[in-house]
């Protein structure tokens, strides 16, 4: 099929959203073009955002996992402190395996790849400024992709230095001994609790009076808990007013909190939203206009203001997570090309890469409360199966709420190892339906931490039957 | 409810079987009472087999990943090669723990423990001849549970030095530099591959000509192949006809082959197969006959010949797995007592703890081919996902079988990191009736290994509608 126009369908953008909608539009046979400012493809998924932040996660992992378990520690002597290069020593690696991926995907299903910034010459037409000169392509579709960028820091520029965004951990210079993480939303509160876990002391600053507010509030709880334990210290419901960098040396910095308390670092890490990547598009020309943090407001078929123009990921908001954008990109593909697509599963999982890791899919407690539907849980402790105990991780928690009614699962919240990982079988069970009676009749593997599921179901059971 | 006898259940045996049908009978209201001849409760699977092999897999791991990652080697100097002392400092510990809870389970269920052998005098009662002297129970229904042991070596007992059982693991005095292992069942590959992931050279000799019949070919054969890169030799169809102390120093072993071949190592592991523990019971007095392995038959029900007397666990052979043997157990003691119970899952999982890990339920390739049961495969490979390339594991594998007809789920074999953990999501789609369908329209977290599930939809699905 062909049209007046160049392509099909242009994506702009090659993070999840923008790579998944144009291998979709390739798969059904339609004419489809990417645009990629950067070098990488990938989005700030690869190059700054999920990526590297889980394999950075990763060493950390494994030098924290030798360090506070003498038993591993035997086999080698562990340094006190481990060096930047140590940690990122395997992000480059890591992201050139996952850009070849990409581009493999892509150009196996023959899309075509500019490379530039683009904008908006009007609602069809879009010009892509890049190493290779100007070049101008019309399509009958458009899917908006850009993603988000941190957003900076109060009236001072990240210096990389001692002024952090999250894009700056991959080009660490030092492991500070102190940090101040400004902002705890996913971000703040992953980076937080792994440089917790390599000894740095860290003090997390956030408006809000709890962190990850989404979240039931006993992980949350069991969270804060542990991140205690490795000597973070929370300052909720306190304002940044101020940034000051203290010369030195050694170069410092002051975070002055509206509250009048100033805290000295050696880093601070600034956190507090991230916002859309859409101000060089040229989105007037196309009869577009985004939200003050530069996003874009879309319809459940993710279709913009202007009807052609579609946009997912990031740009348009919550959850902003790697999975679920990759799924918005392919659900917007289809509509867009007027294909029929499964819509997206009701429940998507959330992952949480802080170190305990967590996850969650259905509702937590406060929000069946508000919704007066009466549940009850379940509860596993990692201590209380054989896996916990090999793993040395006792603090885990596997959570379930039943509804009280007719069983089904409602909900699944995990805090420990693994529990992006386990999340997925309690997520079989919510989307197919199933409740209590599945983990009752279930074999599950010994040992593994699977069994937890079965663990909680048993003690939702005996409440139950009560 | 009181009857004639002293207690309504009498299980012989503390190990996944007689501790979940005592917990089972307990929770139904009877009085029950357990014997174990052990000091420690928990069976072989906590004494000698499952938690002390699990814990040192898990100890073996953390070395190898150590030895063979660059990026984690440099936090810390590695030895060479690791002591029986590293390997097994841990397994102590997590056996205490596991033993405290399997106690406190039976207490807090106000299960009677007697320590002692357990011999029948009749079909009803028992006499139990321990530390505390002599008694005797009656029962109205009695389980056995008491498990199996290792075959001993042919012509010349196991010294714990040379010639060892998969028993005598746990009082390991060193590390071998050749070591063979005769038998290519779960225990002998599960050690082989450990000690081969420590540097030790092993031999696996086999009558038969494949390992692990049972599992999906394409999973032996993967194993097979990574073994291989660990340097292990797989002699199949060769028996062994005797064995030889070579008295040294240092002291060795000769396995002399019935192809006349021998191999000269350090150590030979022989894991021939187990037999049933029943030997010391006095089955005769009972009505009961044990076959020529030591095991016994039992209906659907775990009822023996002698209705009133059921058996269950490893003592009745196939699987031979603690998770199965529990379920049995809880079955076994809700049929004997006529309560009604669900039926164990149709599709249990099998897990296999080697290096690498190996899980599967439903169908392999071969039942499905001689079943002429039309189906498609979808394969995922971890390098092709995020997650293996963090986790440095590119090797990892996941194969999914659908029906051709109705795209219904039937058979999920992995091999690689995690796999045990993994594999359950698979099972519940089983256990559920879900296919290819609920794949396709699931967002997993991301980076997860979980997501070699949607990759492998995506690839059968493409067959599928070829």
């Amino acid at each position: 099929m062909t049209g007046p126009h160049d392509v099909d369908l242009l994506c702009i953008g090659s993070g999840p959203a923008g790579q998944r909608a144009a291998v979709q539009a390739a798969k059904l046979g339609r004419r489809v073009a990417l645009v990629e400012r950067r070098l990488a493809l990938g989005g700030s998924c690869l190059t700054t955002g999920t990526i590297p932040s889980k394999t950075f996660r990763e060493a950390v992992l494994h030098f924290a996992s030798l360090r506070d378990h003498p038993e591993r520690r035997q086999f080698a002597k562990v340094e006190y402190r481990p060096t930047p290069d140590q940690l990122l020593s395997r992000v480059e690696r890591v992201m050139q395996e996952e850009c070849n991926v990409i581009e493999d995907q892509l150009r196996r299903n023959d899309v075509a790849i500019y490379r530039g910034q683009a904008s908006f010459v009007d609602p069809h037409r879009v010009v892509v400024d890049g190493p290779a000169g100007r070049r101008e392509v019309s399509a009958e579709k458009i899917l908006i992709a850009v993603g988000t960028r941190p957003a900076d820091p109060p009236g001072i520029p990240a210096d990389g230095e001692v002024i952090l965004t999250s894009d700056d951990i991959g080009r660490l210079k030092r492991i500070p001994k102190t940090m101040v993480v400004v902002g705890a939303g996913v971000i703040g509160i992953e980076y937080a609790s792994m440089f917790a876990a390599v000894g740095v002391e860290v003090i997390v600053v956030d408006r809000r009076e709890r962190p990850l507010e989404f979240l039931d509030s006993e992980i949350v709880d069991e969270l804060v808990h542990q991140m205690r334990r490795r000597k973070v210290t929370f300052r909720p419901s306190e304002g940044v007013d101020r940034l000051d960098v203290i010369e030195g040396p050694p170069k410092k910095v002051a975070v002055l909190l509206e509250s009048g308390k100033r805290i000295v670092a050696d880093m601070v890490l600034f956190s507090v939203g991230r916002v859309g990547g859409t101000d060089e598009l040229g989105l007037d020309r196309a009869g577009l206009k985004a939200d003050e943090r530069g996003r874009l407001k879309v319809d459940a078929e993710f279709r913009t203001e202007v009807p052609h123009i579609y946009a997912a990921g990031d740009v348009i908001g919550y959850p902003s997570l790697a999975a679920t954008s990759s799924e918005q990109g392919r659900l917007a593909a289809c509509s867009a090309l007027g294909a029929p697509a499964h819509s997206m599963a009701a429940h998507f999982p959330i992952g949480i890469y802080a170190i305990p890791e967590i996850s969650m899919v259905g509702e937590p407690e406060h929000v069946l409360t508000e919704r007066r539907e009466p549940y009850e849980v379940g509860i596993a402790r990692y201590r209380e199966i054989a896996r916990g105990h090999i793993l040395g991780d006792g603090d885990g928690l596997l959570k379930l709420l039943f509804a009280r009614k007719d069983h089904r699962l409602l909900g699944v919240h995990i805090i420990g190892t693994g529990a992006t990982e386990l999340l997925h079988i309690g997520q079989t069970v919510i989307g197919l339906g199933g409740g209590l009676d599945y983990f009752l009749r279930t074999v599950f593997n010994y040992p593994t931490l699977a069994e937890c599921y079965k663990v909680a179901a048993l003690n939702a059971s005996n409440k139950l039957a009560a």
